[in-house]
């Protein structure tokens, strides 16, 4: 069990859940709670700790031997069989009540930290992938708003997405308060960032891919417009939009219709409306 | 010129800027920047304090005398040649630069706070002055988070929406922050608070308003959906979504076809699916 605060592996979680470029660095990031255990592919899963408070949960309810079963109990107990035997499988590192919290990034932790292998794939290799199916991407220029990138991944799968294209520009989809806001989607919409959007345009438009810019001079409305199987959707900074470079990169620009003397949208309502604009074919 | 921060008029604006009580008692609530001042409807603006150094940079600017000409040097002119018609034609109350500063809610304040009326119109009275003609409404139960009622707030001007029904468990739409994230909305969206939301809603039936509720067991989606030129859609809390009670009221059930492990959208994402969903006929 781990009881010190100065133990190199938690002082590197620390770092880990404060600075972008140390996750950039060991291309890791750290996650809270265990439904982000749960749902992080085996695979990528590099360490695990858990709190000894946690632990001595996990054995009471497996054995029975609970102070009191709530209403949720039953609940409670299928997930601590299922946590049980998830951690059965990897190994994991026991840490003190005091160590936990100091390395806790939420105000109450449930009690785990997994630090997971950030997406390794590039454009090339998920084109790859797709093999010339149907394929729906998300391509994100400057987006700085941490809670917008959060909602916009956890909309990205539920309008089917296939994955996201950010420049460096846009905010860290591994700081841990948008790993928490996009409830485990990040493990299933891959978030790839790109050192050179403009080539990597340029390689999706090679491979048959239909580039739409949202803007405010697109000549159709977003509901208008009609949508091939292969596509992408590009998302411009909060205040700026689009840069002018990005935007003539586009086989087509649409905007959203917009009623009274609003200019623009929230940057997520915006891409939302546009991801399942697109999707509802 | 109010030189002390003792002064009672600046102690009340920095209880309205941090009291939602205060606010509701006296029924005002204060909006910084130009901007915000511009777009208040005279008629509903009670106070306006500017600072000594936004005071001399109108006087400057206009005749002619600033330091310097930027590049946006023609458009700071116009917008301080309006600003000052709009304040000569009010009585505002200067105050020195370290009063602002204490008083202003912002980092960077740009000197001036004015103090408005809140809606006084409930929602007979809106029905009225609508008198049978077409009307969209979003409703709200329990929206904690006060970002995502900004955003909705703006995106149902976007959308063509007429006025927001929220209950008293809803975020106060007067907390300065989010009075700035809704761009002006404030003034051409009505938000109206209701001490009984079950019998507004009852009333708006009475009224010919057909009601939707978003619910995950809607029947149709909300593309498939047909809406009449008076409808209303009702969006729950983040976690909880509608209460039973809130949902029987509904004509009809639609939900957001998702894809995915995704259970739930972002409140905010959710609405202006159906707000754009049904205000495009």
């Amino acid at each position: 069990m781990i009881t010190s605060n100065g133990n190199s592996r938690i002082r590197n979680i620390i770092q880990l859940n404060n600075s972008s470029k140390a996750r950039h660095e060991q291309k890791v990031f750290t996650a809270e709670g265990i439904k982000m255990f749960m749902e992080a592919p085996c695979l990528r899963i590099r360490e695990v700790f858990v709190s000894e408070e946690l632990e001595s949960k996990i054995t009471d309810v497996i054995q029975g031997r609970a102070g009191h079963v709530d209403k949720d109990g039953s609940k409670d107990m299928e997930s601590m069989i299922k946590l049980s035997d998830k951690l059965s499988k990897i190994q994991y590192e026991t840490v003190s009540s005091n160590v936990f919290k100091h390395m806790a990034d939420t105000v109450t932790p449930q009690g785990i930290i997994t630090v997971i292998e950030a997406e390794k794939r590039d454009t090339a290799k998920i084109l790859e992938l797709h093999d010339g199916g149907d394929l729906h991407i998300l391509i994100l220029e400057g987006i700085q708003d941490p809670g917008n990138l959060g909602t916009m991944l956890r909309t990205a799968e539920g309008a089917g997405y296939d994955f996201i294209l950010a420049d460096r520009n846009t905010a860290d989809v591994y700081n841990p308060k948008v790993i928490r806001s996009t409830m485990g989607s990040i493990f299933r919409v891959p978030v790839i960032y790109s050192s050179n959007l403009l080539k990597d345009i340029e390689g999706l438009k090679n491979a048959g891919i239909r580039i739409y810019a949202a803007h405010l001079k697109g000549e159709k409305t977003y509901d208008e417009a009609e949508y091939p199987g292969r596509m992408a959707v590009m998302i411009g900074n909060e205040g700026r939009g689009l840069s002018d470079d990005i935007t003539n990169m586009a086989d087509e620009c649409i905007r959203i219709p917009m009623k009274g003397q609003v200019e623009s949208l929230n940057a997520a309502v915006a891409a939302a409306l546009l991801m399942f604009g697109s999707s509802r074919a």
